[in-house]
């Protein structure tokens, strides 16, 4: 496909990030709570970690300098060893079921509030908005905010608190190896803003040639007594196949 | 939810893993010579990384008992080292982007396949079974088989070569390595797919119950006119929402 082309097709304006997340905290209300909860339970997870690694460097200290009396010392950092990882175990499972009830319940509200909302709307918007095929985007809308609440509970909030705990120990280990994290941590943000930037256009125009196959299948097999009567089989999947093929095209021309 | 009245709806099979293999492997046909090459990047990724750590140890080791004629094969192994890791980030971007590759072609062909089969399937079978519900299915297993083998090709491929090749490493640094690790993955293994098991007729129901929602969802919104006309919407709501309540408890049962 040609470069120009692409463009021209793709002439939309990225989503506003500020907007979207402050739109997503709005639709996950009876949930905020919970999602502070969870972030507490992840920070202190975090830090809890920091403490084996060293407690067993101050172990490794005093058997470098071994004298008989350190001994007693030594077996309580053991013991201590032990308490903590016995902590965050137990920090790990009391978060990942928290994370769990969450996920279950903005599945369970998102869904009845959009069920609730499609119905309460008036007819006129019905017929003119075609709301059918709206349904896939939806489910899939649900599903995607789904994901991301999951990613980001169990990847991405555990790798923010890491990096940032991480930052401030280097900091007051070494600063200069504070110095390059403080460098390169804001490099890498603003590479990936950027690329998400030029990609977001792209993502969305193929998002929108998923909701138009899916409302594409969904005519078809609904009418499919219509089809079948004026034998427009083949031209109902040739049609889809369109929709895929651009899709195809676009999502190729990113990868 | 009792315990009892929860067994009692969840008395499914769970799915034969082999059969589900086997048949999405003939699904995925078109890709199969792909995805084989996608493989054999894999490989060849996680072998040659090994190489980098390797050629360390060898210019420790030959730092640590320095003499004048080895800073020859020190410059050589460091040159070694950047050849090897250029070698690497070459085969991770030819990966990726055959990755892209499949994971686009196979959304575009599963989706053709469905589109076709539904159509040309006769008219009774679809008065029979309601097969507008079944376009859910049909969008949300085709996203869950792309998730499924992006998955495979970045996670689960790539650990499964590297606890392999550990493995063997570790066997040939020292056979006492090697045991632990032969006891314990399959160990990992063995508890992983007895956990499956358990949950697998939970998540089919939990499923199950998604379909049922979209379907309900769907079939509000597409005989929006009767349901208004007989001001039926708070029943469409309360109906949809019993449905999304049994998914939560279900849900949350296995959390």
């Amino acid at each position: 496909m040609a470069e120009k082309e692409l463009k021209f097709k793709l002439d939309k304006k990225p989503i506003k990030l500020r907007q979207f997340w402050s739109r997503l905290w709005s639709l996950i209300v009876p949930s905020r709570q919970q999602i502070i909860y969870v972030l507490v339970l992840v920070v202190a997870y975090e830090i809890f970690k920091f403490v084996g690694p060293y407690l067993l460097k101050r172990i490794i200290d005093l058997i470098t300098s071994f004298k008989p009396e350190y001994i007693n010392d030594i077996l309580i950092f053991i013991a201590l060893i032990l308490v903590f990882d016995l902590v965050v175990a137990l920090i790990d499972y009391f978060a990942d079921k928290a994370i769990f009830k969450i996920l279950t319940e903005v599945e369970k509200y998102l869904s009845v509030n959009a069920q609730t909302k499609m119905v309460r709307l008036g007819l006129s918007y019905h017929e003119r908005e075609n709301t059918g095929n709206k349904i896939f985007k939806i489910q899939r809308g649900i599903d995607k905010i789904i994901d991301l609440l999951g990613n980001s509970f169990w990847e991405v909030g555990p790798t923010i608190v890491q990096v940032i705990l991480t930052a401030l120990i280097m900091f007051f280990v070494d600063w200069r190896f504070g110095l390059i994290f403080a460098l390169f941590v804001p490099l890498f943000a603003w590479l990936t803003a950027k690329l998400n930037l030029e990609i977001a256009p792209l993502r969305k125009y193929r998002h929108d040639q998923y909701e138009a196959a899916a409302g594409k299948m969904a005519q078809t097999i609904i009418n499919i007594n219509t089809v079948k009567s004026f034998v427009q089989e083949d031209r109902e999947i040739k049609e889809f196949g369109k929709i895929k093929q651009a899709t195809k095209q676009v999502a190729l021309g990113v990868a």
